[in-house]
């Protein structure tokens, strides 16, 4: 069958992608060089390979770590590596909803992110309310997070203000961002049984996990969700479903595994188990020690990571919406129906290809890194393949192997933070504007795909 | 969108798939009885989850074992696993090619398999023709590997003429019917080197996996391949690519490892790479020990065992088609291509979703009994995600921890083995009767599903 003239390949839609590519690369470069400076270290200067590393791990908000961060890092560093946190999410926020809206409006779909009659490209103006929203909704959150979690540090563990401030800013900026970096040598252990803590973080993670457009939805809409768009709805659905059957699983295979849930009451076996499944998707702090955790919790886990959270948010993975899309056409398979519907709106039929192929092309690679890394180590399947899930849905839990891990594999580790934070959503918006057939027959509407 | 009124559920035509499952279960039943008979054995009889798993391993053409064949079972026993190794790889042969050959005449496309004009049902005499047709190969096939079998461990290994019959019937049923059940203790480990056994049986593990729809078109037209049906060439292409990668992988990975492929000389060392990647998919001999392995190894073999052979043959797994249809999905995917074309011909889109549907229930299910089997163990990801796939795809491999798995872990695989055997054909036809959209605007053909 002929193609149509003129219609965008995949390697002209993808230009977009390799300058954001390029960016962020760029950003890195600098992260990696501020990260080599003595200034940014306690003790001795971090190999190229830590500030490479870490610099990568913090911009793709994947929390990753080859060096204990209060530990290894001097203020300076940590600073660094906040920042980075907050370009990387900053960055990914905004450029993932500009993409949305951008594949919407060529797609001639209805977009209610913006009260702008329809047209087919997206205007300087879109960008610049994008950015201020973000940006609005950013500071917002991560205020009011701040702010509880400084009053708990304060309050609740004497830390002196200043420090407590600290602390505060930098777990309310890694939290929404979803990027796992933690100012505790274990991480959220300490607090596991402190919902002061745990709370105000999960509710922050959940929130950057939902995706700017789900936020900005939610803000307006809250109480009308007959009127919310297929893709908040998906997103709000599926995250529930998700953090609940995620912390019932959770909760009952570490309930009486004395090196995680086991120790603590019954309270605290509830929350640190709802923290456990709220931190795959993808922010990646861990409250209880995974590397004590039982194998079949590492499978669970990796489930969560791979799906990840809301598209054009700071959460990373396949997207719920993409997981979303795959499980309905299955529903539709079996119930013998011609079209595939989704809480009473209908597929096109182009997202479903789209679906299958961002989800098989991350199960390929995924398998080939670990295979990969297979090779170089002696460590089991288990653990090999919930470290490249967690790199490659940015999570940055781990199993306790990143450190040790040869460079090479550690540099494969690099390359899955990368792909995995922009791989998706490149893939997603490029393939969906790669094809221009339109079909008119139904309305229709469209989730963010990737 | 409305359905189309009449239009068969899934429901509906999920019954011939439940008459002949229940056909199975009751020969299974008959199988189970008699491998509990005190006849069966040499020593103390069989306990019921010995029998049921050796019945359902032999009918399902598994190869999973809880006992050592030789040693526990009599040649009375022996022969019960032979007849049901045969009835299954028959059952199953012949079942999918009447189910394939029904989908193709009720979704009106031609078929070349028959001479007959084009009908809507499959008569009476195409039943008898199909089953002529699979017992003439079968018998054609099996009589030869037989002969050559017979002939090499009569005058290779100085077995008495009566006892290298055996062997020779033996191995060439369990071979052409992709059981992988060997009258040795360690499987075929004793003739890793001996190009004589191990080539007759590849050979013939290989032409029960290209599945009867192939046979009978090669034996026709194997000088023709322009002529041949898409499900023929995917088939042949597949097969080919599939046995050539894995046995360069597999060779590459196990050279030096001296508990594997390290001992032997260079030519013994690619015969039994090749064997290794023979085996995978889906008959699951076994001439070098899978246990010492390297792990990476077990994932490239897991990768193989799920995709499996192709349709209506005695393989099991996700077939090679439907791979196929996966793969070039994305391939037109990320080409921009509106249709799906393979090997120059255009897929119904009915089949992408049938296809999707087919993989990703059976990762679902795969994913499922690890999880259960891993609650149950202590065993590690890698081995245990090995012995599912194994049972599902009625590989039979096993990194060898399967008679030692509680009985509650046993049950699983025997269900396993069961709903794999049957599982991907009947969802796979059933999926494709099950809407009756028509598609006319250009000519199509399509593979057979699952
Ligand atoms: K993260
Ligand atoms: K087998």
């Amino acid at each position: 069958m002929a193609t149509f003239g003129g219609r965008p390949t995949i390697l002209r839609s993808i230009q977009p992608g390799q300058l954001i590519a390029l960016a962020f690369a760029g950003v890195l470069a600098i992260g990696t060089a501020l990260l080599s400076l003595p200034i940014a270290v306690h003790g001795r200067s971090a190999t190229f390979i830590e500030a490479l590393f870490t610099a990568t791990s913090a911009l793709c908000v994947t929390g990753h770590i080859v060096v204990d961060t209060p530990v290894f890092w001097s203020p300076f560093g940590q600073v660094v590596i906040l920042v980075l946190i907050q370009i990387g999410g900053f960055g990914v926020m905004s450029l993932a909803t500009l993409l949305g809206l951008f594949v919407a409006r060529r797609l001639g779909l209805r977009t209610r992110l913006t009260a702008v009659s329809e047209t087919h490209t997206v205007a300087v103006g879109d960008v610049r309310r994008v950015l201020t929203g973000v940006a609005l909704i950013t500071l917002t959150i991560e205020s009011a997070v701040a702010v509880l979690l400084a009053l708990r540090w304060w309050l609740g563990y004497g830390e002196d203000p200043g420090r407590a401030v600290w602390l505060g800013v930098f777990h309310s900026v890694s939290s929404f961002n979803n990027a796992g970096f933690a100012l505790f040598s274990d991480n959220l252990m300490g607090f596991v049984a402190d919902p002061w803590i745990c709370l105000p973080i999960c509710a922050s993670v959940i929130l950057g996990g939902l995706g700017f457009p789900v936020i900005m939805e939610l803000r307006k809409k809250f109480r009308f969700p007959r009127a919310w768009t297929l893709n908040t709805i998906t997103v709000v659905v599926g995250s529930i479903v998700l953090l609940v059957v995620g912390a019932v699983v959770l909760t009952i295979l570490e309930w009486s595994n004395p090196a995680t849930l086991g120790a603590l009451d019954p309270a605290g076996r509830v929350l640190g188990g709802f923290t456990a499944s709220v931190m795959p998707r993808t922010a990646g702090f861990n409250s209880i020690d995974v590397s004590q955790m039982h194998p079949a919790s590492w499978l669970v886990t990796d489930i969560l990571m791979f799906i990840g959270g809301g598209p054009a948010g700071t959460a990373g993975g396949l997207k719920i919406t993409t997981f979303a899309v795959l499980f309905f056409i299955i529903v539709a398979e079996l119930r013998g129906d011609t079209a595939v519907n989704m809480f009473g709106k209908r597929l096109p039929r182009s997202t479903h290809r789209e679906a299958l192929t961002v989800a098989l092309l991350s199960v390929a690679l995924v398998i080939g890194a670990t295979l990969a890394i297979m090779l170089m180590t002696d460590y089991s399947l288990d653990r090999v393949v919930f470290e490249v899930i967690s790199a490659f849905a940015t999570v940055g839990l781990s199993t306790g192997i990143t450190a040790s891990l040869p460079p090479a594999a550690q540099a494969i580790l690099i390359v899955l933070m990368f792909i995995g934070r922009l791989g998706p959503v490149a893939l997603g918006s490029a393939l969906a504007l790669s094809t221009q057939k339109r079909q008119y027959e139904l309305p229709k509407e469209r989730p963010i795909i990737g």
